[in-house]
């Protein structure tokens, strides 16, 4: 066994790559994202980890277009009903941009699989489990979209029964995300929320606590 | 705005990043960790992406050893219950190493904070998408440990509300990982779970279809 190692030159392109990841809602029309390099992200998500080995992700390619335009459609009127339940934000939240989906090159759909009764790990923490498997897998993906210059937005605003029903996921599987992949207009240089004044970053040290939990004196 | 490029031998780097991390339980007894080292994980952590900008992660370091003692006796007594409800894997699931509380140089807390009412992208998957939020937190750490040459696993076996008492986390927050962490004995070449027999990965080929759910012929 010849374990992996990393110079301090690999380390510091690791994290040069963490902070550079955004969620990209601006693709460029028309692009394409090749079979090879598809494959390599999707296998990087697939070396994610996950409780009890369970490999709870599923990914679903989305080359119909008419499907595309129907799930396009989902994530649209999701908008809309996101825009009446923000209230006062509503207008403001219309004119941002939320997701990619009529241009990127590349969408898919991350389901998480029905639970396949996996003990280990989960006895307490079952969804939640699952869950974050997938969610790491995805993170995996995301990192991978960003270092081969690609961009990649997670979009979760639509109601998932009506998605699981346009790709036939069966009882107990979910779709947890539409997942806008593909050449990017640009890569910000701050998550677009905080740019475009959404809403602002903490910083890590409000997050970060010893032995206990600190009371939270600015809840946003 | 410069943007961040990469270059192909930061690619392959990433992929090998990716392919060499792992769940590690088997931890260097009396080792340490240096205090700038666990906050360039702790950044790695808090550069993910979150919905809406949450950001619902809050990490509580355990510095106090008889708190440490406390969490891994509930960890303890969860093996045991998992045992338990393993029926005849048992004996197996018993001889198996499933963590590394005692002897990991740095064990934090991962926790959800209670829901602060984000509404952006989690107007229908509301705790599925904070607690999203969260994983990909923890997988940007568990990389950043793998490629300083650390070695972290995520602990799960646990009731999650003894051990939010034993933290003082309020009311709909959550504790979802002990994250045992530090230099590791060695990296195994495959998950342990595999190498001990346990279960076995399955191909990427058997999780990716187009258009729609495929029919699972072998589920395990």
């Amino acid at each position: 066994m010849t374990e992996a190692t990393f110079s301090a030159a690999e380390r510091d392109s690791f994290y040069r790559l963490v902070a550079a990841r955004r969620d990209v809602r601006h693709f460029v029309p028309g692009s394409t994202v090749d079979e090879t390099t598809l494959m390599r992200l999707l296998q990087a998500a697939h070396d994610g980890p996950s409780v009890g080995l369970m490999q709870p992700w599923r990914f679903i390619r989305i080359a119909d277009v008419g499907l595309r335009e129907r799930l396009l459609e989902q994530v649209e009127a999701e908008r809309q009903r996101t825009a009446d339940a923000l209230g006062e934000r509503r207008d403001e939240f219309l004119r941002l941009k939320v997701e990619g989906l009529r241009d990127c090159a590349v969408l898919l759909a991350a389901v998480l699989a029905p639970d396949d009764g996996t003990v280990f790990g989960r006895r307490t923490l079952g969804p939640e489990m699952a869950l974050a498997s997938l969610a790491c897998a995805i993170q995996n993906l995301w990192l991978a979209a960003r270092v081969e210059q690609l961009g990649m937005g997670w979009v979760s605003m639509f109601e998932p029964a009506a998605i699981d029903a346009l790709l036939g996921v069966p009882p107990g599987g979910r779709t947890m995300g539409l997942l806008c992949l593909g050449p990017a207009q640009h890569f910000h240089d701050a998550p677009l929320l905080e740019i475009e004044g959404w809403r602002q970053r903490r910083p890590l040290s409000e997050l970060v606590s010893t032995d206990g939990w600190r009371e939270e004196t600015s809840p946003r």
